[in-house]
């Protein structure tokens, strides 16, 4: 447990919450459920924080997917593997028994739940500053490859390099009156599923797709 | 907008944040969207945090279902309706001439971005106080009504004080080891869709169950 306070950058006042945080619910009534709601939420609000300010041309439909990768489970159970919570998890004995703590659904809970104990422990601000610790450069990954500026060519060159098909793009909807339309353009590369992208020109929306694209072959990699 | 900010409870150091929190995208790119996206998680942290420290005895599905409440468009368009946020919109003309200032998605995605308005401009204390302000009475009846001891009862009284028939519960599924076992047990009263509820125990199953019954019912009401 005091390794795990210096990993995470830290040190308790009551560390019955930081256990508490590690309790699944197969031990019993005192687990962490309750915290990883809590945590959930503070993970939440601080990655979006961080995505308003550091992409600040991402429209709100790309700040949710980004934010959506990096608060899956997955991704929480990544972070709970460098933490090595699944050795200090406190599971009942049917969960251990199964290998209940290599299991991505209870590292991303307890993950989660570690966020909140840090919260109620120390307030806010010590639990935001962990959350940019946990994600480190995971949260600035993103935001230097939105920033670049053309995801149409970068789609491209991708596909290229891999010897792939080029991406298709086709208009599927046009909305609006003269002055305010709204294109809806699919990008298709058959790789993946096919994406969308919404914007004011049919550029745009060509853009919007080819950057959902470009996220979703990450997401594949 | 002087009186918007005085309903609010904040005055703006800088206007101009505010002003972008009404301007919807039918007005052009300078517009709430990306507002909204951090409002929304501003929003659910404060509701998280509040639900946690209120509802002691909610357990993580309870409370994701109070928050959901709490959160969802109507709560939301209702409250920018009580501040009047309708006849302060910026509309692009198609969006005026279709009464856009009153629809429920405009209107709560206008909430949303006033909450990350005061964020930027105050901080988060400021924009979490507001939030309370705003959910007022909301916010703490779900949790004097998840307090009453027996959810089960209530609902029986409920139905029987509208004339209806009695609710009817079914064991659906038990699974686990002897020692950890969860039940999961069906609520139907026929007035809505059937509910679920989880427990280590039927009766607490039931009252689970009887309890989601219960804010559906209110939902519906």
């Amino acid at each position: 447990m005091r390794r795990l306070q210096q990993r995470i950058g830290y040190p308790f006042r009551d560390t019955s919450l930081l256990e508490r945080a590690l309790t699944h619910r197969s031990l019993g009534a005192r687990n962490n459920e309750r915290l990883e709601f809590l945590g959930d939420a503070i993970l939440g609000f601080e990655v979006a924080d961080q995505l308003y300010h550091q992409v600040g041309d991402a429209d709100e439909g790309q700040l949710s997917r980004m934010r959506a990768h990096l608060v899956k489970r997955e991704t929480l159970a990544e972070i709970a593997r460098e933490l090595d919570l699944g050795s200090l998890l406190r599971l009942g004995p049917g969960e251990l028994r199964s290998g209940g703590q290599a299991r991505d659904s209870i590292l991303a809970d307890a993950t989660e739940a570690v966020i909140a104990a840090v919260y109620l422990d120390g307030g806010i601000d010590e639990a935001r500053a962990m959350v940019r610790r946990l994600l480190g450069r995971r949260l600035t990954r993103p935001a230097s490859e939105i920033r670049a500026k053309d995801p149409k060519t970068r789609l491209q060159e991708q596909l290229q390099a891999q010897g792939a098909a080029l991406p298709e793009y086709t208009v599927v909807d046009i909305h609006g009156d003269q002055h305010e339309q709204t294109f809806r353009v699919v990008c298709s590369t058959g790789l993946t599923e096919d994406t969308e992208g919404e914007g004011p020109t049919r550029r745009k929306a060509e853009q919007a797709a080819a950057r959902a694209m470009l996220l979703s072959l990450e997401e594949l990699a």
